[in-house]
């Protein structure tokens, strides 16, 4: 950018007093400005400075996998992060799933009149940084400004854009009787984080989310055991609302062993308070995975083997099961089955 | 889907008195229901119907193309179109910008509470009808429920893929001095015609939104000049905004010739009624091309062969200026100088 463009915006946005006001999504100057002052300044790459409404690139050689996801968490921020880190890793992970390297993220911002400019600053910083740890560029976006009680803040969507890997092929309709369940560490602790921190719930717990970009896991997984047959993250229902998915898309069921699950303690009181199955509860960065019996100790050692699977554990086998029930041998030795969630838990959990 | 399958949702979604509720999207039954019933059946295609949180295809050969766009519009239903229509047009648009060929989008919903089911049906056959007459599949989704009072009806967001044309790369660096500048057609029909729907403003007007999928337009155009410099569609901010912003990029001026400009007598007539410039009106189906001087009738031909680029005109040329104005010669013979959309002419026009 030239001299002369630095006359184009007379003031710098001001981040300590502004807010955001609908000229910013009227798509007029203030909106270029925004764009790029903030987005363009701290989402930076070769791709994303084409600024033309689309972002263009060779394709990658192979198979590519594209994923989407709305962003609409409550409270913006909280214990382990806020939304922006958030819809880079939850994308990220929903193309780990594929066994995809993620390559490319697009954002679209709905933004709220009246938001402090701060406070997107902050969400954008921790957007990129995310997007940089995570080895993904934000190449392309779009922003909407909506009237002041007609949103919430800020919602953002990110698309996601990887390639798959030759030969890795996971999926949720491949799970097989005799298979083994995984799962990547300690479940429910995203949604009992953002629990402790909603106004109208009265209890307090030192949980962080778990959010975090799961590629990096699966890279060492695949290595190990290219022939994963599925892996899904288990956010919004948790992992009782993900393995049925899979029981239904694969024609199976399940048979889990409760004392098998890694669930913090706390996060086991919290939900006992609450009256929350903690297989209910989402997760923002953990993984389940299903493989060949043989595989199985191969594939665990390999999760073990990385920081964020160092709690990882097998906690059941895929069955024949004509009624695709997942069910749970519970720690007294009885059985039950473990259902979808059915109404809603918590509202706006990422 | 088996038989067994049928069982798993007792009932069907009522369409006629149903509303959206949180379970909705609770990433629950409830929500796989919704998914299942609604979106699954009306963008039916290979990809989308691998139902896993990712789409995976082979890698088009070429060079990719990728957008991103929200949807706020409001009203969701207006003349010529809908929030659904206008989310695959919009997109589909831009990437026929980069002189793509559109071929994939996603489809991220943020839905408030208490909304029609009956209306997301109309929205989503819409949003299906026009996908399947631009030539492109909706290969993956996402589904957010917000609380009422926290969202406004739906929020649409789609991502588009597509492939660009070997040797057809316009962008909005490449404007020269002595450059043609075209329009497709009418200016300022789809902001009037949203304008006139919106119950503070007191005047009618039999004008309906030119939201409509250009890439057709774009495949007869560089088929006859295969180097147009520039592809812009003046959405947010008009002709005059995109006209400022490609001044910019390209680090040219631009003279353009009022009586050159196709604004429909009733536009025209509602925008002076509105104290509104035209050239600062949105556009949902038009675009601005920039070519060689010497293609230039070339071009013209070619859009005025084609029914969404009847009405195309040749409406001024680039030039060589530091300041990067953008200028009007007027009816009368003087000149003035055209500018960014400044403030906010009218909230949430897509």
């Amino acid at each position: 950018m030239g001299p002369t463009d630095r006359s184009a915006f007379p003031r710098k946005l001001d981040l300590r007093h502004g807010r955001v006001d609908l000229s910013h999504g009227g798509g007029g100057k203030a909106m270029a400005q925004l764009v790029e002052e903030m987005f363009g300044a701290a989402f930076d790459n070769p791709l994303l400075a084409q600024r033309n409404d689309q972002a263009v690139f060779d394709a990658p050689v192979g198979r590519l996998a594209v994923t989407t996801d709305s962003y609409v968490i409550s409270p913006l921020f909280f214990p382990g992060g806020d939304i922006g880190s958030l819809a880079v890793h939850g994308t990220v992970n929903d193309l780990a799933m594929a066994g995809a390297v993620p390559l490319y993220l697009t954002a679209g911002f709905i933004i709220e009149e009246g938001f402090p400019l701060g406070d997107l600053g902050r969400i954008v910083a921790s957007m990129a940084a995310a997007a940089r740890e995570a080895g993904v560029s934000i190449i392309t976006g779009d922003t909407k400004v909506v009237e002041r009680g007609k949103g919430d803040g800020v919602f953002i969507n990110t698309t996601g854009i990887g390639v798959t890997r030759p030969g890795v092929a996971p999926s949720g309709d491949r799970a097989r009787p005799g298979d083994a369940v995984l799962v990547s560490g300690f479940v429910g602790d995203h949604g009992v984080a953002i629990m402790s921190t909603r106004e109208n719930l009265s209890f307090e717990t030192a949980i962080a989310s778990d959010s975090a970009a799961l590629h990096g896991l699966v890279a060492a997984m695949v290595e190990a055991v290219p022939d994963i047959h599925t892996l899904r993250d288990p956010t919004r229902g948790g992992v009782a609302t993900t393995l049925n998915e899979i029981a239904r898309q694969s024609g199976v069921g399940m048979v889990l062993d409760e004392r098998a699950i890694p669930i913090r303690e706390e996060v086991a009181a919290a939900c006992e308070l609450l009256g929350l199955d903690p297989l209910h509860v989402a997760n923002e960065g953990k993984l389940i995975a299903i493989c060949a019996a043989g595989d199985a100790v191969r594939l665990l050692d390999a999760m073990r083997g990385h920081p964020l699977g160092a709690d990882a554990a097998v906690i059941g086998e895929v069955i024949d099961d004509d009624h695709r029930f997942v069910q749970l041998r519970t720690a007294f030795g009885g059985k039950r089955i473990v259902d979808w969630l059915a109404g809603e838990q918590l509202p706006r959990i990422c």
